[in-house]
Order: structure tokens, then sequence, then C-alpha cells
């Protein structure tokens, strides 16, 4: 790669992602120093960035405890030299595949996660070989309602028993997702958080009570991991993953400020129509997804994907391979904007928009240090 | 690729998107038919599918004569013997890089596109070496108000003047999409198609009074020319691309049936969520888009990603890699769902859901016959 590098941010081609290295390290610091200061692990989830470069900052270089959310990822942090990995998605019987088998077998730590007793049923039904055990933990639902058992249902204690009492089974603990904190009200992601970590508590003793000890439980989410309340010390881990890049969504929510997001796209304004109020740029959602955008982009106040250092203008509508850039109240001003000017976009949702990317362009500064290339597919 | 060949779609690891090869034969044969009944010649857009195989069949194997979104589609299909290839957004002077020079400079006729003074002025100040010339369309905007020189606009004459006379230019003629044919109402899309044909003649009509030739000049979207009125044969080309595998976008304007759509999204019931009415899949917005999805999912019929053989259903909302389904009117009978159950999801817009694939498994019925894979990136 480093023959083809770009020497400076000007040199690139748009549309292309940046990402500053500067802000990424400040973020991973951050949240370290969240972890250390409440005496809980970190488990940073790879979804976002999918890259070996950035698995390493999040882990400070130990490689160890990671969550992913496909299988591809985990085989390509396996490649890596990574280990301890949560494939945080419901396992089912259908699901374990030859590349499930291969991963659970030759790293020390493959973990799945379960959430119905069906999917427990299916893990237990199908021993790996020789001495391996399946590592397990019981994905807990505590008012997000997207998957896991919900944290007082017989069922949960149902999962955990059988994962306990299973030969070939090594029941990890609980983990939770708490989507329900992406927020922007101070006092109703406090309540979340609260709620969240007194239902795993609760579950813990509840298990304990019945025998099972339950070696780890732990929450993620990156607006609640950004700003955690003292009470989330009680847990043994903490699984955020967006905040290596954040975004827009999360200063929406108050996870960052909008100088945390670490994540650009460049792109350059190709034509002006002045008839219909708009200047137009070569990035559409093929580079700039608007998928993670629930809120209607008239209630966001710089559209869905703020333009850097010009809140008069908002990204009206996308096509394709096209943005149609409006005045933000006012008409556009397009002697300011001559055909050919750069314009630089922070994503909504980092995750959607760098799944899009076949390559990160690292920079520091104006200075282009390195490209990343994530992993891609399922 | 032929030994990692899954035996029938029953095999493939889930999500992943299933090309139904008997569906794109069907509609690329019917865009040849539509074309040579009325004597327009077809050149198909390829951003689309982004696949050498694709562009084959829908070149019926002359590899000659089409359209590309992208510098890095122009350079996929040079690569792959593919030649006449207009790169269909408009250049300005800073978008003239190495890279299309170099792709102006190998290819026999690879067509550049202008929508402003400025953006001409750009390649007449940039000449290539030797003889080579500088192939230019002219994007005209009939209405639909995306890009494009406005039709009867000062600039339009003054663009293709400049083009007509510099020494190491050769004007190609006129480009339009009329993307303002996505409408549902079969009189409203009749008269878009009318009033764009009127305007490209009209304008061809002033060039050559002028003593401009207009050698080509074409319009293409799918769903004009999946649907073409009479008066679309005095055009010389059309350049649609979505036809080859359509989507439930274009049933819902009326291009197809939902028995033409070629692409489908297999996915895994992971989880069920009786207490909040959802069944969970493995498929989320990194493998099905949103995007492109510009109406509520709540006015759509089916939602936005309808669920194949089960219009009781519908998607409720996606996150990164989970998709959440609810019962369409009635609540889910989880009986007929077991976890572990195959359900296949129809793309709202195939653009931007084959955008996220990293590879595309066709085939015949139930049976695998290939793996393509597409070109991503700018």
């Amino acid at each position: 790669m480093a023959t083809e590098l770009p020497a400076t941010i000007y040199d690139v081609e748009t549309p292309c992602a940046l990402v500053d290295i500067d802000r990424v390290k400040k973020n991973v610091q951050r949240m370290i120093d969240n972890c250390t200061n409440l005496g809980v692990e970190l488990r940073p989830h790879m979804k976002t960035h999918k890259t070996i470069e950035g698995g390493e900052l999040m882990t400070a270089g130990t490689k160890r405890k990671i969550v992913v959310s496909t299988i591809a990822e985990a085989e390509f942090y396996a490649d890596g030299g990574f280990d301890d990995i949560i494939f945080a998605s419901p396992m089912v019987k259908e699901r374990i595949s030859k590349r499930v088998i291969s991963l659970a077998t030759r790293l020390e730590a493959f973990h799945v996660m379960v959430d119905s007793v069906v999917g427990m049923q299916g893990v237990i039904d199908t021993p790996l070989d020789g001495d391996k055990k399946w590592n397990v933990f019981m994905e807990v639902d505590c008012g997000y309602g997207r998957t896991g058992c919900v944290w007082d249902s017989d069922d949960a204690l149902m999962i955990c028993r059988k994962a306990a009492a299973a030969e070939h089974v090594r029941f990890q603990g609980l983990y939770n997702h708490c989507g329900n904190t992406y927020v922007p009200d101070k006092d109703q992601k406090s309540q979340i958080q609260l709620t969240t970590v007194d239902r795993l508590v609760e579950l813990k003793k509840r298990l304990e009570a019945d025998g099972i000890p339950v070696p780890r439980f732990g929450c993620g989410s990156t607006p609640s991991c950004s700003r955690p309340i003292n009470n989330m010390g009680v847990l043994t881990e903490f699984h955020p993953g967006n905040y290596i890049f954040y975004d827009y969504m999360q200063v929406l929510v108050g996870s960052c400020s909008m100088d945390d997001i670490a994540m650009k796209i460049v792109t350059t304004v190709i034509s002006h129509k002045p008839e219909v109020g708009t200047l137009v740029v070569d990035c559409g959602w093929n580079c700039i997804s608007q998928d993670g955008c629930e809120r209607p982009k008239d209630t966001l106040p710089l559209g869905y994907t703020p333009i850097v250092d010009h809140p008069e203008l908002r990204m009206r509508a996308m096509t394709q391979e096209i943005g149609k850039i409006e005045g933000n109240g006012e008409a556009i001003d397009y002697s300011k904007f001559p055909l050919g000017t750069r314009l630089y976009l922070y994503p909504h949702h980092s995750c959607a928009t760098a799944g899009l990317q076949p390559k990160y362009y690292v920079h520091s500064g104006d200075k282009i240090l390195d490209i990343w290339i994530p992993n891609r597919g399922w």
C-alpha cells in the first residue's frame, strides 16, 4: 500500500473516507480511562471499523477480549492474532457451520452467545472434538427489546442451567446490549443505565442462588459507556464499539462532541444547480449511508450528514453517487463553492458508512500516514 | 471460486445475496427487445450489479457501449475487455486524475460527461497526449433537476459550441437521466417521458441549427426504458441499469412484477421476541439497505423489504446485522417460523443492497452455478 499512499488529505481522489488518527487515539484512550476509573474490563466491539489496526488500538495492543458482529470478522481477527472473541449474535443450531466450529476449535476462547433454550440446546447437541468446550454467554434483554432473553423470565434461568450442566459447555456469564441508551435526555439515559445494571445484578443473584456461578457480566453501547454512571462499576466488562470513530448520531445523543468524530468523507462539488437551489457533490448513499438515521432528517439541525465547517449548508437528498446540498435556511452563495471545491462530511452513523468503504485513509493533521483495509461480508 | 461453490441455495451461509440467473436473463432480454422494437441502441448502465458477467449479459456479449458511475467501475470494465464507456458523472477539471487520463488514453472510446461551461473548459484545458481526443457528452437536465445543464439554457448552447470547436474534443452528443420517471402513475410517467424526449429533440435541433452535429442523444432510467413510449424511438440510445435485478421500488413504480426481481437476500431466524411482537433475523442494514427508500415505510404495503412468500410478515426495523420482523397486520404465528428458519428478502433498492455484497451466489432454480464478484469503491 505504501507506494500508493497520497501525501496529504488534499491528494486523495474523491469520494473516500478519512480517519483522523489523533481523534481515534483520544477516543480510545478516553474509553480505556472510563473503564479503569470504574474498575471494569474493556472488551471493545470491532463492528464499526473492522480493521486490525483499530483492534490493536482499542485493546491497547493486547489483541485479547473483543466482540465481533459477523463470522467473517471473527475469522479476520483470529487470523490477525486476536483471541478471546465473542460472536455477539444469537446462536442457533443452524448457524453452527464448519467455520464456527473451526473458530471454536482453533481459538483459546471463541465465545458464542445464546438467547433461547432452543439455541442453547443446539449448542449442547453439537459437541466439539476432543476436550474443547463451547464458551457460552447468555444474551440478556434488560428492556431494549431487540434480542436477548428477558432478564426475569423462566427461560433465562433454564438457559443458564443447561449451560452450567452441560459437559462440553463452559458458561461464561451474561451479555447485554443496552441499545435503548441511544437517547438525548441525560436523566432518561441514566435511568436506563441504572435499570440495566440492576436487572443484570438481579439475574446474577438469582443464578448464583441456583448454584450457577456467573464469572462475567457486562453491558455495552457507546452512549452508556461514554457517559457511564457509577453503578456500572459493578459489572465485569463493557463492550462498546462505535466510540472509535463516533458520528453525528452520537453527538445528538450526547456521547461526544463534533470534534471527536474521527471519520469524514471527502467529496467534490461537481455541479451547480441554482434553479433548484442545490450544489451537487460526488458522494451519494453508496459512500455515506443514511441507514441508522431513524429521525426525519428535517428535524436534525445539520441534516443527516453535517458538512464540516459549513453549518450554512445541509444535505437535502442523495442518490447512488450524488449528494444534493442545499442552503441551511438561506440560499447558497455559489461564489463560495466553485466547481471542484472539496467538502468534508461527517457520517450520521459511522458503522453504516464505514461498511461501504474499501479502505480508510488514516491521517494526522494534513498528512496521510496509512491505509487501513476493513473486513467485510459475513 | 469453484471449489467453494455451495451445491444449492440451501447450502449457503446467511446472510448473503442470491442472484436468479433465469430472471436476470429474462430481464436483460426484455430490455434488448424493447430497444430493438423501437430501433434504439442499448447502452446499459453497470452501476447496479458491477460485475463482468452481468455486463456481458447486458451487452449481449459485445462488451461495447456501457455506462458506469465511478472511475473504479470504468477501470474494472476496461480491464475486463469492455470499451465505449461513458463515465456518467459531471466532469470538472479537479476530477481529471491520472486514472481518468489513463482511461481516456488506453480505451478506444472513454466518454466523459460535462454539465457546465466551467467543466467543459476544464476538459479543453487538459489535452490528452498525441492524437487522442476527449469524447464528451453533455448531460442535459430535462426537468429532473439532479445534475445536467438545463435543456433550454444559454449554457447548454455554450457548452456544446465549446465542445464542437475544441481541437482535442470529439462532441458525442446529449445524455439525459430522467430520474423523475420514478413515479407510480402511468399517465404522469408518460407525460415525463414525452417531455423529456421533446426537450432533447428541441435542444438537438437548436444545436444543429447552430451548425453543431449531435451524433447521439439518449435518455435512461429503468422505469422509462422498461415501459417506453413510442416517441422514445427517435432517440439513438437508452441507458437504464437497474433492470438487470429490478427491486421492490421498481415494482411500486410499475417497471416490473415481483416475479422479475432477480436478487434476494437469504437470512435466518435467530431469535423469537413475542414480548415485543417480533422475530429476529441475521440481516440488518449492513446487508440489505434502506437507502433509496424515500417513502415512509409504513406507507409501503409490504414494508421496505418484502419477505418472499410471506406477505403476513414485514420488516419493522433494522440495526447493523439484525432485522426485526413483525406481523403485517396480525400477530406472528411463531410456530411457523422456528429458530433456524430461512427467509428470503427482496431488496427495496437493489443498487444499494448490491453495493453491500462482497459476492453474489448465482443460481438457477435451487442449484448454485457461480459466484460473481462485484467491483466496489471509487
